[in-house]
């Protein structure tokens, strides 16, 4: 969606998004408390859920309903390997990996290497080799590997790309022009692309023979991919994929657009600890004032302090603590280099935990990938 | 092309067609009878070369040049399967097989199910039910099984999607649209197909790692594929493949378009003898006179009696033979009965034959099949 503040569409995030505005927009549900009760009725408490990191949702209840009745869904997410993975890559996958262990599901992950391949100035030879590193990323998450299934488009193609026609064939290029922006200098694998990224959500009902309800988790970014998801599969004669979308991480920058790989915004998943302070202390976004002492009597803002957002986002998920770093922040107990350390010491922790689990990924690649009949 | 009298595009013939207006609007080069020489002088002759059925040609000049060297080919033709095959179908395949035991070359064949799903109003399973059907006219045609190999473009779509995203990458929605007339209507699977069309031409080379040159076989009208084919692969760093041209073989309704499915237009290649007989005996257009008496004084016309073009494209090789057909009809001494009885006679010895074949076919799909490593 374009807006003359900001814009949203699966490749580019502009300026400073307005959910409430993506919300009317995309045609999406917000998650009211209700329907984060009965997840929590099932699955326990999730942080991103209470703090509305994931804050919109399609055919939630319905899943839910399916689920009460002894109708497990799957999941569905993916990957799109274009360059190094950062904070905000992970953010919606660890929330993925809990809703897999609190709903105890399958998870279909697909990596979009055609597409990256497709929309990039990238050769194929460099995304395969990113697309190497990024199987690592995904499994240190620590998905289940017995229930976890990885799809490569490219690899793939031969159970994908039959279903990618079935879908193609009910989509003009009008549909995808206006879904998507592409226009008559558009590749024809840009406009041909959405039918790969739509048949994982239903896949898994393909090779069961039978139909299977699907929740699909991602950025709200990816919403046009699976509205047109959403208006083609019921032609096919299966479900609407449900989904849960959530907010972006926010660049190191400040508030504006999503954490990217642009100079300076990104904190990468291979990023070594004296790296994760340089760029916090140099580059994260400070909600404090000009000096201490104006800030020891006004106080700082945490709704735009980067360091703040990203223990809110993802590494404190203690309610408590993070309620009490927000006050002491904001009335100026709390500095602005104290705020940033705390998100450098959480950050560093997690990462030095996530690239352990890393570098023994690549033994359990093939446990991963889905290995075609 | 379009003209106010004829009409050629991959999935339309429609009108007599002006196979000189072709060669230029097309800009494909003619045969010249010093090429005729040159594959003769290796292969020995071919009828189809001598009479003008195979009439054009891309680089087919550099193509023998190659060969000279050492440096051989491999053709490239293909099958769509949307209905039953007829005899137009058999004819290029007739003469391809006579280039792979004249050149001893391998042979790629593609089938191109999703093409025929994406741009017929079919279902997924009646393609893929043809296709079967298909596989054993193919046999049939008598390809040597050890240098044949069969490409399904869903089944073999690992090998074949990855290389049709770096010919996608190439073509713009712009580029597509004039070559083959498609608009905003048009559905993306359908947009996208070129692109795995234009893989054969180069799969070989991609296997076998080092560029081997390509002769495509094939019917005039496929040519804005291999046109778009040739502009991509240089970029890709590819030879342009070269081509070898035929014309139409008629409907039995008379001389306009190309046989096909149409009521009483086409001869299967499982009809019976009666069925051949019925349809030749209603149907073949006849370039005799109304009366026997007019027919004896004034004589056919051989260039418009479709049982003599039948004759002349596929079914009496003799050159001495047809010529007495042609003079011996022209001249009035042979009547349209009997020329339909000549054809009638020739038709079934060679169907039943093939379709001896055709029985004994279904055993030998796998070893035509190409296995992926």
């Amino acid at each position: 969606m374009v807006d003359d503040k900001f814009y949203v569409t699966p490749w580019d995030v502009v300026g400073k998004v307005d959910y409430s505005k993506l919300i009317s927009e995309f045609g999406v549900g917000e998650i009211s408390s209700d329907l984060i009760k009965r997840i929590e009725k099932i699955g326990g408490k999730n942080f991103m859920l209470d703090r509305g990191i994931f804050f919109a949702h399609r055919d939630l209840k319905w899943l839910l309903d399916e689920y009460s009745k002894g109708n497990k869904f799957f999941l569905y997410t993916g990957r799109g390997p274009s360059g190094k993975m950062h904070l905000g890559h992970l953010m919606p996958l660890m929330f993925t990996k809990w809703l897999q262990d609190a709903f105890d599901v399958e998870l279909w992950f697909q990596f979009t290497d055609d597409e990256k391949f497709l929309f990039k100035d990238k050769t194929y030879e460099e995304i395969q080799k990113q697309m190497e590193e990024d199987f690592l990323d995904v499994i240190a998450i620590g998905f289940n590997p017995k229930k976890t299934h990885f799809l490569v488009d490219t690899k793939h193609a031969s159970i994908i790309y039959p279903e990618a026609c079935k879908v193609a064939k009910k989509i003009t290029f009008s549909m995808v022009k206006s879904s998507f922006g592409l226009n008559e200098s558009s590749n024809i694998g840009q406009i041909w692309y959405t039918s790969m990224q739509a048949v994982p959500a239903f896949l898994p009902s393909v090779i069961k023979g039978k139909n299977i309800p699907c929740l699909i988790p991602h950025a709200i970014d990816q919403d046009p991919h699976f509205r047109l998801t959403r208006d083609i599969l019921p032609k096919l004669g299966y479900n609407k994929p449900a989904s849960i979308q959530c907010s972006f991480l926010p660049p190191l920058t400040g508030m504006d657009g999503k954490m990217g790989s642009s100079q300076g915004a990104a904190i990468y998943t291979t990023d070594d600890e004296k790296e994760v302070e340089r760029k916090i202390k140099k580059y994260a976004f400070s909600g404090g004032k000009d000096t201490l002492e104006e800030h020891r009597r006004h106080g700082g803002n945490p709704d735009v302090d980067v360091s703040f957002q990203y223990l809110k986002y993802m590494f404190e998920p203690d309610d408590s603590k993070l309620k009490k770093i927000y006050s002491d922040y904001k009335s100026g107990a709390m500095t602005s280099g104290e705020i940033k350390q705390i998100a450098i010491d959480k950050i560093n922790a997690f990462l030095k935990e996530h690239q352990k689990k890393r570098k023994s990924a690549k033994s359990k690649i093939d446990s991963f990938m889905y290995h075609m009949k």
